[in-house]
């Protein structure tokens, strides 16, 4: 079964996606009857493409390797008249929106405008952006399904590592008392350099960045923004909640001395930056915060830029899943991951 | 959405889901439109009953509790006809038969005839049981497939936490190169004693014993046969093997003395009995043994009676999923799981 997508956003995440849709066509074809066909992308940086037809993968891949522009699609020198993701959602006739643009916490724009139009055009979104889902979740998820469509993020939280798809299938029945995990690659790396190497903040923070894993301003990890965000994200699709990132208890390890993780670890402790929320009478509540766990905790064997999450169940009690947090073809694998179910319902 | 269900089998696991769809009635029904029928039970021990109109389950739960027989039902000294399961199949009109009788690993029977039976009647099929599934699994498969029909087994691997789920919804499109875990929970609850509190294995099994996680004649679980059975059936569901328990390389704890775990201990290791297969040219590999796990296994960390499960994914590298392995609200609950997946379906 073909099914039509376009990308808005064609940096790390896209790419990751299209890699694999290009890798796997036909094992996906052959064990799911899934055929996508890329018909658009248009990126603020790159530039647009509209290829009712579909885009050949292997040739848009090949373009992004030399850092080519998009609309070389065609050859070098032609060019394609340029698409704002607004005009392309409404040419490109996609079944599936991939909103894969950058992240902005405070206003989560543009990203929340494409969503709109693109559900308000009939087609279903999904998403990795941390912006729209924590900020507008309620009225997303309701614009969707008053025009009987998908809006799915499992990729704004854990990257490709089920969360969502857990909850709704594998977990369905429990209702969830708690959350409580270790959902930021790049404060865990450091602070398991600095209990495992000996290192400082400072030397931990600069191997993170010379490796990949910390920006060159490190705030949004280290002081706890980017846990806040997907605790927003947990609470309000998970929980019931309807908090936003200001209402969320916040702090970072910025704080935290090499003495206090050595004396942590010399009682059987381990400091984890920990991002928790759990149904109150009021609603939600939601904070971030290092917090000393014994090592009888699930979460406290989770070393390096690994991310984890345990959910606290009225049936099935505690249950953990592990995995990786963020990378190219892991959230691209979590795009994939919505399709999929999407495609899944479809089908039926 | 009302949905038949009988049972065959009404002990722990039978009585747990008994107990969720008693306690989470109109939770089912509101959050998902669910609404359980049972519509028959057949015990070997405690008799049967056939209620075309569907069983009162407070009042079964009651008669259950008293240790009353099943078919006293309709009130003490009234008897019912007593149904085998074979005939209550064939009368009860069920749309789920819920297969929960005693897992019999040499045979798979009388199991495997009962779940015969309700396929080829037209019936979806739940069961926690080991036995058909890790003997016969592609013979049912293939029955249920050829009639359109589901045949659910997310109870017979680490009870309701998701395994089989987990990979069909969360992380479908990836490849299974190996999974590794530990499904025994009495086994890991008697090396976590031997290492944590210093116990020898005798101790601990006794101990195990006491709090009713090991049976009076612990050879299923110290030798590793019980994880033998799981690891059959994860290599034929998941690595696309054919493979019997014979094929399984199987060495249990009973060798490992406290010395070998505490010297293990002191070189930063932990002895686990870990199930594991993964694909090889001729097909799967599988085998169940001690293991000296680094400190920086994510299964390494998994004390008690918990179960854990790491998948080797082509996209994801390393997800590890952790949670109960056993219980009765625990396995009731994975039949519960897998009922909701058949409705699921249904309602489309």
């Amino acid at each position: 079964m073909e099914i039509k997508i376009a990308l808005i956003g064609c940096g790390t995440v896209g790419t990751g996606l299209l890699e694999i849709l290009e890798a796997k066509s036909e094992y996906l074809k052959n064990k799911f009857d899934f055929e996508p066909k890329v018909v658009a992308i248009s990126d603020l940086h790159k530039g647009s493409i509209l290829v009712p037809d579909g885009i050949d993968i292997g040739t848009m891949l090949a373009l992004l390797k030399e850092g080519k522009r998009i609309d070389q699609y065609y050859g070098e020198g032609k060019t394609a008249e340029l698409l704002n993701p607004l005009d392309m959602i409404e040419k490109c006739e996609a079944q599936i929106i991939a909103e894969l643009t950058y992240t902005d916490i405070k206003t989560g724009e543009p990203a929340t405008g494409y969503i709109k139009k693109a559900l308000r055009t009939g087609m279903h979104v999904v998403t990795s952006n941390k912006g729209p889902a924590a900020l507008y979740y309620h009225e997303l998820r309701k614009m969707a399904d008053q025009n009987g469509l998908c809006f799915c993020i499992e990729g704004t939280v854990m990257s490709g590592t089920p969360v969502f798809s857990l909850v709704e299938s594998g977990l369905a029945g429990n209702e969830i008392r708690e959350v409580k995990g270790i959902l930021n690659g790049t404060t865990n790396f450091i602070l398991s350099k600095m209990e495992q190497d000996n290192m400082d903040y400072r030397e931990a923070l600069e191997l993170a960045q010379k490796l990949g894993y910390a920006e060159a301003d490190p705030t949004a990890d280290v002081e706890g923004y980017d846990a806040v965000a997907k605790i927003v994200i947990l609470s309000n699709v998970l929980l019931g909640g309807n908090i936003a990132p200001d209402d969320v208890r916040r702090q970072g390890i910025t704080g935290l001395t090499r003495e206090q993780i050595l004396a942590a670890r010399d009682q059987g402790f381990r400091y984890k930056l920990i991002a928790q929320a759990k149904k109150s009478a009021g609603g939600v509540e939601a904070a971030v915060s290092p917090q000393k766990l014994p090592l009888s905790d699930p979460l406290t064997g989770v070393m390096g830029a690994q991310n984890a999450l345990t959910f606290d169940l009225d049936l099935m009690g505690k249950v953990t899943i592990q995995g990786a947090g963020a990378g190219k073809v892991e959230t691209g694998y979590s795009i994939l991951s919505d399709i999929l179910a999407i495609h899944r319902q479809m089908k039926k």
